[in-house]
């Protein structure tokens, strides 16, 4: 274990806690949602590195919760975003690139006949939903017990200052239970709008699931007979499973698709695609921001698809996320830790069997931390491309000491 | 007027309607929105300056609309952007320029004793009104007829996608007008949770106006009474009016403020700011997303809000403002036009008299196109900090030649 101070962080949690609610908010909060000892601050990242502001030095497999793709700071694609920047950022009217990268998003996804830009993943979500009602004349949408669209009233985990009727044409069914949305798809009869569903199971707290051919079938045969749009949530597990999208390997397109995180390798951006059958709704809804054309971050979202195409980013990643699976599975058991790994491995989600209170997962990414580790107790992990394997050998290492001072 | 050529921003418009619904979307929509031979497209954008893609250059009045408090590519905010970005942007946990700025902000306005950020103007009016329901436990919301509060399904101004619930708990007065104020309390009956006003009546299409300290009072002691929250929302006005807030000048402060737009001199950010007797509503808030934490923005606001200080901004563009308004006022009345200018000088709004078609404003916007002056005929306009006496000169110099033509 190091002897790792966190004297500068705790001088700024102080002054935090007096100009911001709590000390901080949304998925930042560390206080109210991560072991004793995350740092609360970061100072520096580089690649696969975090630097907290006591000079601390971490190998983060969160990815700011998903945006960074190929890794921080990735040289192509910020030389990318700065040249664009230097030439205008957001102004009176959009850039040229705008155009070049929805033409590229196009291209890219079979679905996809247009392109909508916004900033947050809650923007694609919620447009998405809108259009679908815009198009449709319909309201109901059913959306996955559970499941995290966004943030937004409709949305929001968290029920306070969210009115009944903010989710008033909501109806649920469980991820890969097809009866269950068959069931939900009944109750909203001839007033079905859309269904939404992320790439895959990606709830936190529990164990993840790649999506059955079962369920996906159903679900755009369902949207095939109602005339409700297919909403695919790709916030989460867009381009990193596959790049022609996160349902193509089973063969069913979404009539839209949201996007956001990993499209810009960490510039703000979100999108919304989809095919021409709704290409109406878009065109009626008035979706906008003062920021929603900035330049940079579509200069960076275009050079960001390049690089993923260029090195077949979703096979380098399943390479990691399964070096690293094993070497998880391997340590787990010589430890006497049954260890669940569920989801896509580039994604990891790491549960403790007999763990109800989260004691042991918190207390072995404490450990993992104070080696030098960044992990997350109870809410999916993120590999980048720069995450290889020296990377993953280099995690294993410092998993192998902290299996075996779980055991102590 | 000039031999100004288009070809190369045509060519990208015929691209755009491919992938891009209706071929551009919300405010940016310029087929739909501006007089003909306005440019789809910018390439480059710097100081007061913007150039098409067919390399036509215009001095903008629009600053983006709003975002450009200080000019396109500011030295100073550039290089405190480019600072933070070496270090880190966006990451697993936020950067310590997030709790400079916070506290900054908290500093900076009497009202606020604790901040929240955002990407998006509507994220901030949005969370304003959720932090007012989550604190009083009510839902009655009361907001201007026609007011402009952002693109979400609340508060949309197309109705298309948009369900009736929500918007079942709004209700409707008119801006300044004490009365109707009244009565729309009244219909909330003690399920008031808030008021929303805008720094000024800033609505498209209409003569602009200042408020009044009637109407201010009242909005202040209506919440007083009731415990709702009076909401302010800075994000077209803040910064600009005054450094203090917008209705300081009459001695009313907000319990909530909502930020954006010009805040960090066109990088994305918002704010919501309060005080205590909201806070509590703000920690039950589930306020996220991926990129709310992005940290060169929260550098470059600083950094914008030293200069707007360090200058006394609100003097600054008051005296481009007046400066501007005398001019068109003398050019106008010297060729018999009438033209109205309504609300603060520096966000210039300008209606003809007898022009319910905006026949002739569209041919003056269009006339001053031509001559390399980006106007906006039905919005109001922005300065900046480099829109200085030189520019407004030159601008003058344009509108000279325009009126004379508009004149034939």
């Amino acid at each position: 274990m190091t002897n790792r101070t966190n004297k500068n962080d705790q001088a700024l949690v102080a002054r935090a806690k007096a100009v911001i609610p709590n000390g901080m908010y949304g998925h930042m909060s560390v206080q109210a949602r991560m072991p004793a000892g995350y740092p609360q601050f970061i100072e520096r990242a580089d690649g696969v590195h975090l630097w907290d502001t006591d000079g601390n030095r971490y190998i983060d497999l969160m990815c700011a919760f998903g945006p960074m793709l190929l890794g921080y700071g990735h040289r192509s694609v910020e030389a990318a975003a700065d040249a664009q920047r230097k030439q205008r950022n957001t102004a009176t009217a959009p850039a040229p690139v705008l155009v070049d990268l929805a033409e590229a998003l196009v291209r890219q996804f079979a679905h996809a006949q247009w392109c909508v830009f916004g900033k947050n993943g809650t923007d694609a979500t919620t447009l998405s939903v809108t259009i679908a009602r815009a198009t449709t004349g319909k309201r109901k949408i059913l959306v996955a017990k559970g499941a995290y669209h966004g943030a937004a009233p409709w949305c929001t985990p968290a029920p306070a200052g969210v009115l009944a009727e903010d989710r008033a044409h909501l109806l649920h069914y469980e991820f890969n239970n097809v009866a269950s949305l068959t069931a939900a798809a009944a109750q909203a009869g001839d007033d079905l709008a859309g269904v939404v569903a992320s790439g895959f199971l990606h709830d936190a707290f529990r164990d993840q699931a790649e999506p059955t051919i079962e369920f996906v079938q159903a679900a755009r045969a369902l949207c095939d007979k109602t005339g409700a749009a297919l909403i695919l949530d790709e916030v989460r597990a867009g381009l990193r499973l596959s790049l022609a999208g996160s349902w193509a390997h089973l063969g069913v397109e979404p009539d839209i698709s949201a996007w956001s995180k990993a499209i810009a390798n960490g510039h703000p951006l979100a999108a919304v695609l989809g095919n021409d059958k709704f290409r109406n709704g878009a065109e009626q809804v008035y979706a906008t921001g003062s920021f929603w054309f900035e330049a940079a971050p579509m200069a960076a979202g275009l050079e960001t698809l390049r690089v993923a195409n260029e090195v077949d980013l979703p096979a380098k990643l399943k390479a990691s996320g399964d070096r690293l699976r094993t070497g998880w599975h391997r340590q787990s058991q010589a430890a006497d830790f049954k260890l669940r790994q569920t989801g896509p491995g580039c994604m990891p989600m790491v549960l403790f069997d007999d763990d109800p209170k989260l004691e042991t997962g918190f207390r072995f990414t404490a450990l993992a931390l104070d080696e030098g580790l960044y992990l997350h107790p109870w809410h999916n992990m993120f590999l980048s491309l720069a995450h290889d394997e020296a990377v993953i050998d280099e995690v294993l290492e410092i998993t192998e000491r902290v299996f075996a001072q779980l055991a102590d």
